[in-house]
């Protein structure tokens, strides 16, 4: 009894042992851990350009968005950029609230005021932060007045 | 006795498969993750604008940093920068030394030189990435010579 | 005997518990977590000024990487650009598969089309998110008609 005691003691140890093996090996070298997911590829002549988002475990990457239409004032291209944003953010299951980090890049300084205008209150009452500077004049990619991009998670 | 005792081992066993079933579920679907948690946010009209900080698990983002004063001059405007940016990952819990990524936008591409000499050396014997690039000549809002902002962990 | 085999299990049951623990502890507030690791240093006049790459646990940070030689022209300075991020990447147990965000500042905005002519495609099948701006001209340092950073995994 003692022996037939012991061993089954000994297989409650493996398993156990194998149990938590993997949940240990999965966070160590043995699993490739999460893997890249993108969306909204964007193509130039049939090759990938660049993703529109892209996914690692629960973090979330936006692409640079820009404003491509009139009219070419501040407000109405960063109303534009605002909602680019979140409608990437919220079909890769994150949000506005959701976003940590947030790089404006304007294509005049003398349109900050306006930016912030439109910008405040939109990423909720725990605003990510942000960075901003203007580029060259015309330096944003499409005439647009602005480009934003950010960092998100899920 | 025996079957009091297989008992015994039933619960010791399922005991377990709970403790480490809560774990594996913690990293699984079950549990929301880690959330933003955010600090020094700055308002426009009592709107929150952005934070001067944001956290995530142990990710830390720092805001653009600015130097607004005199003199304007790159090397003094890059010791205000620095000490801002040291100022909030003190704060977050975080330190030069754990900074992973710093992103420097000069007003002007002559200063390079003298924003290095103050720079250099301040994030310790393994230092972050850097990505350095001028923009527009005023394109730094308020007029700083420098802006800067940077990712680090706890 | 009883008592005996209560030890025994008891001792089990303190031996998991502690293996438990340390697994669980690990992912909570008593272990460190990751550590920074740095690659490629770049010293001015023997201090660290930054590091080609970085990395926190599977998060790979890549440099701002220029092209300081001839010929002055956007194909041939893309080309090195993203051969000097693979190289990093690489060196990092990384690839350019698994780069999640790049970000591109070009010296000229007219630069715009030829830079994606060799950019694109070259992050395979799955491209990352991009930023692109032009910022002053000249605002590259060292001359570079384009200068790209990234974020990666492994």
């Amino acid at each position: 009894m003692t022996t037939q005691r012991r061993s089954v003691l000994k297989k409650l140890f493996l398993s156990f042992v194998s149990v938590t093996g993997i949940g240990l090996g999965a966070k160590a070298t043995s699993s490739p851990g999460p893997q890249k997911e993108v969306d909204n590829i964007v193509y130039d002549q049939d090759v990938p350009l660049f993703s529109g988002c892209t996914k690692l475990g629960n973090l979330i990457f936006i692409a640079g968005k820009g404003a491509h239409v009139e009219p070419f004032e501040i407000k109405a291209h960063t109303e534009i950029v605002l909602k680019e944003l979140e409608k990437e953010l919220v079909k890769a299951g994150s949000s506005m609230d959701k976003v940590l980090k947030v790089s404006v890049f304007l294509n005049d300084i003398n349109d900050y005021k306006g930016m912030n205008e439109v910008y405040k209150g939109r990423f909720g009452k725990k605003p990510p932060v942000r960075t901003t500077v203007a580029v060259a004049q015309g330096g944003v990619p499409g005439n647009s007045l602005v480009e934003m991009d950010c960092m998100a998670y899920i």
